[in-house]
């Protein structure tokens, strides 16, 4: 257990550090532009897979580890654990960002460009459907799992290329909930948290129906 | 049958939301580039592989589903079923991002840039390359068909790279007709449908010839 | 062997089209940028090795060809065979992209950016380093074949974006004539073709000293 | 052996001519961006890992290595062997450059971008993660060792993209000393190898007692 909950802390930690990372030095430096932005946040999903899916599944996201209780797929302790870790592992990055850069393009905290509406639906939809991958290519008993990492870091990657300019395309309570904590910016972070885990519940809901 | 249909829903849906809104988001904030939209476009169909290939075949192309027909890999009800299920999908993406945006990019409708016969000439080799590549790397006895989501992924994505910028690189049905319905643009997309439906059939036709 | 020389044909026809096509329709429209057109490049070589590795061996490169030959891995009458097909293919589609679109970007020809003799070396480092990440990653008994189509379509994606901008990066000698040939820009074709050629020929030698 | 030495001495030093390669001919052509810049180094490392880590390993990089060593997976003299050759063919690959080129953007050499603080803590923690991420996804009993070369490559190329821009995001004492030395910029070197090798044996540390 505490080698899954190390796993889950280090990989919430460099997720955060490089996804909300390459936001604030893309603002410093005018040099990622958004496509190299949304490009690290999926590869650094996708590397991480490959590091700690074997150790501990590689949620470093608390809806998904959610989705995963209410499926059956991890017990009520564990999960709390898990959850905990995260939001630990998240803080402690941008925290970090914070004593390196200053806070800088509000430590990558995700904000509407629109109303808050669109992004809601957005993060709904974005969240959905990350999760059905997920459980479509990693759990179902047909899939290719040795592939999942490689499907589920091209979503990450694609949502936040398409998405981010609209809803900065969080898909992730503690990627979100992190940067606005330490940067000050927590206004919308209600609506954030509530549209990622509807979207990822629904994803596991309609995956029940379908498989189970 | 129905898992099959809600798949190819799901996914023509997620691939239409996706890459065509890709187009709308960059006409919006102009932080993709033509770049980052090919991006999505190749990403989200290899992601869509590896999720629901082991579902549904993962067409979400009436091209592909027709031509899988000729090739006697369909029976007749399903394929209708599938096209069906591939244009409503694709059609409720398109109303999604139209009640989301408005009326942005003409919702990522394929038009020329320069004379239709340019565009009917380079959708029917796109299409005949990309339906030659789904036959020879997932169908041919002797292909690696574990990274067959790779190759058609990639194949997606290169031909939106350099084929974009002249048709918008469609390659599918229902990705050209729904936002061209939906937005009122549809003074082209006969010829779209004609050349798109010839060079997967033409594709399907070389196959058969090679190896059956 | 018609099996083999089809998809010879097919595939340099398409690595051809989509690769000096990007180049053309970047000089067009302004859209790919050079980002763009590399990685239309990296991205066509992996998805026919998936789609025509299995069928012909995936050259669609006179270079390679004959490096093989030399390696005594293919017979002098398929390899003229081959080597034919290749040119012919290349050359149909440097006349298709002439037909299309007129001599824009002198059809994607390969031309030194600074003196030829910086060409001459880094086109003979490219298609050293080419040839030997395709014997070490395809051919070597302990590689992981399987991956060898990501490794050599990467190989040539990261040698187009960085060794581009001064030779045009081209490693092949199919893809340097034909474009050379119908743009009307043969001047120095006999630099690229003996630097080319000479890399390829030179990692055989290195592979079967260690290897053989 | 000597299979081995010629391994990581072409590895090494494609690696950084690829690599600082591309730092200096963005330089001169100002084509590839920051973005073409970080793609090439993770995909040079990718393709290398499926040439060459069949014969050597695949480490071009003094501070895998020494890690290596560390965790008792080196011999003590195969450790100098290795490092020795990895330094000659990174300075081998720097002089070839400068011979190119001349004395273009300081040969790739890495230099703070704000404080050398700032940079030291950066290549701290890229460091520990690569290490990671090479320890836990191709050393780790249940890892999908064939997938390491995608998980490496990939983080290679994602810290290049949002590192680059503070500290260069070296990783690799090589990668920095052998620019650094023919260009004449060795001021900040010190702290880049303090920094690389300090990250790489502590992530071996933390590996070692989860694992071992």
């Amino acid at each position: 257990m505490s080698k899954k909950l190390i796993a889950e802390f280090i990989g919430t930690y460099f997720l955060v550090f490089a996804g909300t990372g390459a936001v604030v030095i893309d603002t410093m430096t005018h040099s990622l532009t958004h496509v190299g932005v949304a490009a690290t946040f999926g590869l650094v999903v996708m590397a991480l897979i490959y590091t700690f899916g074997h150790v501990s599944g590689a949620h470093f996201n608390p809806a998904v580890t959610l989705a995963f209780f209410f499926l059956k797929r991890m017990k009520g302790k564990e999960t709390v654990y898990f959850i905990v870790t995260q939001f630990c592992g998240a803080c402690t990055s941008s925290l970090t960002l914070y004593m390196m850069f200053g806070n800088v393009g509000n430590l990558g905290a995700t904000l509407p460009y629109g109303t808050w509406q669109q992004s809601a639906v957005l993060e709904f939809i974005l969240t959905f459907v990350l999760m059905m991958v997920i459980l479509a290519s990693a759990v179902h008993e047909k899939a290719l799992k040795s592939f999942a990492g490689i499907a589920i870091g091209a979503t990450v990657g694609l949502e936040a290329m398409f998405g981010g300019p609209i809803s900065g395309a969080s898909m992730n309570p503690a990627r979100s909930f992190s940067p606005a904590l330490v940067s000050g910016h927590l206004e919308y972070i209600g609506i954030y948290l509530l549209s990622i885990f509807l979207g990822a519940l629904t994803a596991a809901a309609v995956y029940r129906l379908l498989h189970e």
